[in-house]
Parts: structure tokens; C-alpha cells; sequence
């Protein structure tokens, strides 16, 4: 794997917290055990299916700016939003209907939806278990203020299907909600681990928020970019589901008169065509609406870094910038 | 609406936390209000179904045995227990396919599965917020703990369906996780809130617990025996989706041979007839099984009795005992 692969990318930027991430692995299967086979099958699965822990890295790396932690409650907040994160997976792919994920069938598809929603709800409780055992109010405050956010977020995302008239304002909401706020909260709980001031834990929390942002754009624009294989998705997934999301909001600002019209119905089709899709990828080219979707990641991603210049200088800070770049750069 | 009925009886059990009951339904909307129209609206027809607020009047009751608490935490520890409970609905009835719920049309027919899904996820959030709100780790550990075993109990009964070699001890592992441990986790949070010393909190939990486990099995036994109309769902539920409860169970304890095998057989059908229903109904009617049924819920009952005389006097505690023989006594 080289240094310029997504993959080296990736392992330079856990290189400061490289042994924490191995041990992780282990802390998810020792939490993750059940007394119900089916449950355990269900997470094994999930856990074989990988996923980037990307919310236990920014744990993992945030808490790690502080030499006082308890490396026991760095871990047990690192594996409770990652089952956060995994329990509304399971959900959405129930909703979505979804077939494939990281490039493995969906728990539903195998188990169906009965085992998937309640395995779902089995991880929410575990993971407030977990954060109960590390005992601070400020954690459980922010965390739990985030699945609220998430589930709002989930339903508005819902109500706007369909929508070509939905704003950028309206998406942000969505994407807040469903994605920047557990980021967000992560963030903010591993600083409350470091025990970080006033001051850097708010830094901490507009890092996070800016990122995860910039994350769930740049994931919007690779549904119409990806290589079916690089995301484990088929692209034009969000299009087939009638999710309008930014790209989707940048073209109707750049087109109008019947191109316009054409597109709105489109999204209003019930089971839209290869040829629906060809026309609207080559709308988008056209009018270099993934360049300007991208460029709003870019400007997220400059606040998640100036956010971050705020707390003090330290090795994991580094990687933390670094993860930022990453995140917008994994389109190119 | 006199003495003798169950709605006389339960107003009379009510009677020391009357006013409380009646802000109750307050704090709900209050604490429901959300910025998304269509949850509210879920949450509307949820409120307006009403329910028997069982959960919240056990946390009113056993918390109003103390002057000292916080009327303010109180109904937050009220409302979101019932939460809880109004989430795993939501989510059973997707799960079960469910047609009506306390004699409406269940909310995902109405609405559809996605919505019912994360309406749950969002009531659940929105308890924990609440919770975290009360600040009392105790608390938050004793409910997050039950949510975990309530997950596992769903799941469990699951994988028994259909299966009438299912013992009573496999039958009360789940009924103790679905039902039981969040009646016990309300009693203990109440408990917390009304500042009880240990020894009184053991005993408050100990009294949700029997009290729950009579609760359900009651239940139970009512699918096979209620009135269209009284419970506000037909009569058979249990047994059209293949759950093997406990009234099963003691059947099969009591049959054999060929009778046997012919109910086993039964329960594994894909789709039972009506006149399956009326075989396995007459053959209950012949040995007694409701009857028999009924008196393992009052050996429940009276361990709940029991475990609540280990609190100090009250009219509080008369009305939870009152509570206790209600649970049993609505089958007669």
C-alpha cells in the first residue's frame, strides 16, 4: 500500500494512534457480545463488513491530544458512537430497502427487516450503556442531543424525497441532522475524555460539525462520481431513491425553462430509467455542477481547519488536519 | 363510570397523584414538540390513542411516597419511560406486521414503515435527552440497562416463534426482557428520584419486575380470551403471528400423542385457519389452560405484593398494591 493510496492515506493519518485503532477492533467484538445468537451473527457480520471507523478515529484522535485520558473511557465512547453510527445504518437500510453496503448484502437482506430494526435498537441501548459507564453528563448530553438530531434529520431527509424544489438551506438541515451532529458530538465527547477547556471543546465541536458536513457533500457528489466498487455502492443510488441532494440542487440552479421541468419530473418518476440518469450525469457535466458541489465541501472543510487551528499543537492534531484534507480530496 | 369497572378502578387507583396524571399529558405534547411536521403528527395520533399510561403512573406513584423530590424530574423520568415503551411499539408493529393497536390503525399503515421506524428512533433519543436532563447516572444506568434487555427480548421472541418446544423458562427470559425490565427500571428511576435508600430501591425494583412479568402474562393470556374491543385488539393476535406464549406453553404441558403433534404442527403453519384457532381454543377450554395460566401471574403478583411491603406506608403504596391485584384481576 503506497503513501499516495486512499488506503496509505489513511494509515498515515492513524499513524500516531495506530495501536488504539488495532485494539479497537477488539473492544467491538467484547462489547458486541450478546446472549442471543442471532444479534451476535447480525454484528459479526456488520464488524467483517468493515467501514472506515471514521467516528472512532476522530475519538480516538481528539482524546488522544491529552496525555490524562482513561484510555478504558477513549474506548468505550470510540465503540459507542461507531454503534450509533451502525445502528442507524441498519435502520436507513430498512428504509432505504438498500441491497448492498461497503460492498457486502445487507444485514436485512439476509436476516430481514424484523432482526435488523431491533438489532438496531439493541446497539442505541449498548451504546448509551457505554457512555453511562464512562459517567459524565457532558458526554451523554451531547451524544444524546445528536441521535435526536439524526432521527429529525432521517424524517425531514424522508419528506423531501421527490423534491427538486428543495433548497440548499433545507439540505443542509438534512445533512446536519443525519450526519455533522454525531460527528459533531463525537468530537465534542472526546474532548470532554481530554479534558479539554471551555474553549477547545467548542473548537473541537466546529471542527467536527464543519467536517461532517464536508463529508456527507463530498459522499453526495461521489453517487453521481464513483466507480461502482471505490464506495462499495453502485452509484446513483440517492438518484434511484429520489434523495435530492446537493448536486442535485446546484444543477436546477444552473438550468431552467423546459431542461428544468424535465428534471423535476424526472425525480417525481416512481421507477426512473438508464436513460433518466444518463441525461441528468450529462446535465451535470455540462454545467460543472460536481466542481461547484465539491467547491461548497471545500469551504466546509477550510472552517472544520480553522476550527481546529484554535486547540493546541500536538502530533494528533496534525492527523486530524490531515483527515480533513482527506475527506474532500477522496474525490479526485 | 363506577367503582366496578376497570376505568372506576384504575381512576381509583389514580386518586393520589390525580393531578399529576392529568399534567401528564401536558408534559407529553411539551416534551414531543418537534420541528419536523410529520413526527408531530405521528406523535399526535400516538397521544390521542392514548394507552393506559401504566409506566408513567408507577413512576408517579412510587415517587410521590417521598415530599423531597423534584416534581420537575419527576415528569421528565414519567415521560420518557413512556417513550420508551411508545418507541418499541412503533417498532413491534413494523416488526409484527400489526393492523390495529389499542383499537386505531397502527401509525406505519397509516404512514408507512419508514417514518414508524424512525419515529421510534427519535422518541428514544428524545428519553435519553430527558433523562440526561434529570442528570442522575442511577437513573440513566437502570433505563439504558433495560432498553439493552428489552432489544435482546424482542429478538429472542423472534427466533421462538413458531416453536411450541419452547419451555417456560425460555418463555420468561423473553417476557423478562420485553416487558418486565423497563416496568422495573421505571420503579428503581422512581425510586432514585424519590431519594430511597438502597434498601427500598431493591424492593421498588423488585416489585416492577414481578409486577411486569404478571403484566404479560395476563396479556397473554387475554389474546386467548378477551373480547374484541377490551384490550382495543382482536382476539388471536399472538397466536396468527406464530408467538408462542405462555397459555401455549401450559397446553402443551398438558397434552399428548397425537393432540400434540397436531398443535405443533399448527403453530408451524404459514398462514393457521380459523379453525385452527377454535381447535387449539377448545383444547385450552378442556385442560384448563387459562385457569392455569393465570396462576403462575398471581404467584407473580404476589411476589411484587410482597417486595413492595418492604416500603414504608403510604396511600401511595396502597394504590400500587391496589395497581398489582388490577393487573391480574382484569382477566375475570
Amino acid at each position: 500500500m503506497t503513501q499516495g493510496s486512499p488506503s496509505g492515506r489513511l494509515d498515515s493519518i492513524r499513524e500516531p494512534v495506530r495501536e488504539e485503532c488495532k485494539a479497537l477492533e477488539d473492544y467491538f467484538r467484547a462489547y458486541l457480545k450478546t446472549d442471543v445468537p442471532l444479534i451476535d451473527q447480525i454484528f459479526e457480520h456488520l464488524i467483517d463488513g468493515g467501514g472506515k471507523r471514521f467516528r472512532p478515529l476522530l475519538v480516538l484522535l481528539l482524546s488522544a491530544c491529552s496525555p490524562h485520558r482513561s484510555k478504558e473511557d477513549v474506548f468505550k465512547l470510540a465503540v459507542a458512537v461507531e454503534f450509533i453510527h451502525t445502528a442507524t445504518l441498519l435502520h436507513d437500510d430498512v428504509v432505504d430497502q438498500s441491497e448492498v453496503r461497503r460492498g457486502n448484502r445487507v444485514a436485512y437482506r439476509i436476516w430481514g427487516a424484523e432482526p435488523s430494526v431491533l438489532s438496531g435498537d439493541y446497539l442505541y441501548s449498548r451504546a448509551f450503556n457505554l457512555l453511562v459507564e464512562i459517567g459524565h453528563l457532558g458526554i451523554l448530553g451531547a451524544i444524546s442531543g445528536a441521535t435526536t438530531q439524526m432521527a429529525s434529520g432521517e424524517v425531514l431527509q424522508l419528506l423531501r424525497s421527490y423534491s427538486t424544489a428543495t433548497t440548499r438551506e433545507e439540505y443542509l438541515e438534512v445533512i446536519n441532522g443525519k450526519t455533522a451532529s454525531l460527528i459533531a458530538a463525537s468530537c465534542t465527547a472526546a474532548g470532554y475524555i481530554a479534558g479539554m477547556e471551555d474553549r477547545d471543546l467548542a473548537a473541537a465541536g466546529e471542527y467536527g460539525l464543519n467536517l461532517g458536513l464536508s463529508f456527507q457533500i463530498v459522499d453526495d457528489v461521489l453517487d453521481y462520481a464513483s466507480q461502482r466498487g471505490i464506495l462499495g455502492k453502485a452509484i446513483g443510488k440517492d438518484f434511484l431513491e429520489g434523495k435530492v441532494t446537493l448536486p442535485v440542487i446546484v444543477l436546477m440552479e444552473n438550468i431552467n425553462g423546459d431542461t428544468r421541468h424535465q428534471v423535476a419530473d424526472i425525480f417525481l418518476k416512481e421507477s426512473p430509467q438508464r436513460d433518466d440518469f444518463k441525461l441528468v450525469l450529462e446535465l451535470m457535466k455540462k454545467h460543472l455542477v460536481l466542481e461547484k458541489t465539491l467547491e461548497v465541501a471545500v469551504q466546509y472543510r477550510d472552517q472544520a481547519v480553522k476550527a481546529l487551528m484554535k486547540i493546541p499543537e500536538d502530533p494528533c492534531r496534525d492527523s486530524l488536519l490531515d483527515l480533513a484534507n482527506y475527506v474532500v480530496e477522496r474525490c479526485s
